[in-house]
């Protein structure tokens, strides 16, 4: 039940996209449609490996996904749909965000 | 005011440690305090460059540890204190987990 939020256990290497980030109180309709809409279009992505997204009641998000190589995270940069939702999230939905791409070199999982 | 749960955004190449979790029902007592206290611990070892941490309301959590390198994620597991936390959360804390260690090739950080 729980399981089908956490990415699988790949093997390594593969990269990631850790985007943490402090939302506004602006406009939650538009930000959590446009939310699911990227996680539905980045799953249409070739190299596109999962996904893994949290918030709290602050409104601090940390939303890591799980990409094949390089050439898969600049493909999905490059989409327009993605690239629109972006603007917004600069304009309006977040007050401050980092975004970090990271190889993966290992990975475990547990309770072991 | 929410800049201080983000880690700085470094120059790269340094580490990351990305741990999701969710957490079972049990002891939200004794895993807060501990939790709190690794935070304390992690910030007085060599090497540590910062972590952001964040948990919904069904328990899924994602806390992102920032380090200098390789050596310096190992100085942290191999921390007596470290090891017993992880134990019990093998134990008690966690219904399931990923960890993946992951080398940072660059960040940004905005709204731009």
């Amino acid at each position: 039940m729980t399981a089908n939020r956490f990415a699988k256990t790949l093997k390594a290497p593969y990269y990631a996209v850790i985007f943490t980030n402090q939302r506004t109180g602006v406009d939650g309709e538009g930000y959590n449609a446009t939310a699911d809409r990227m996680v539905e279009l980045a799953q249409t992505m070739p190299g596109f490996l999962g996904v893994e997204s949290t918030r709290d009641e602050t409104g601090l998000g940390i939303t890591v996904s799980y990409w094949r190589d390089e050439q898969s995270i600049a493909n999905w940069k490059a989409n327009s749909e993605h690239t629109s939702a972006r603007q917004s999230g600069n304009e309006k939905w977040y007050e401050h965000y980092e975004l970090r791409v990271a190889k993966i070199e290992r990975a475990y999982k547990g309770p072991r």
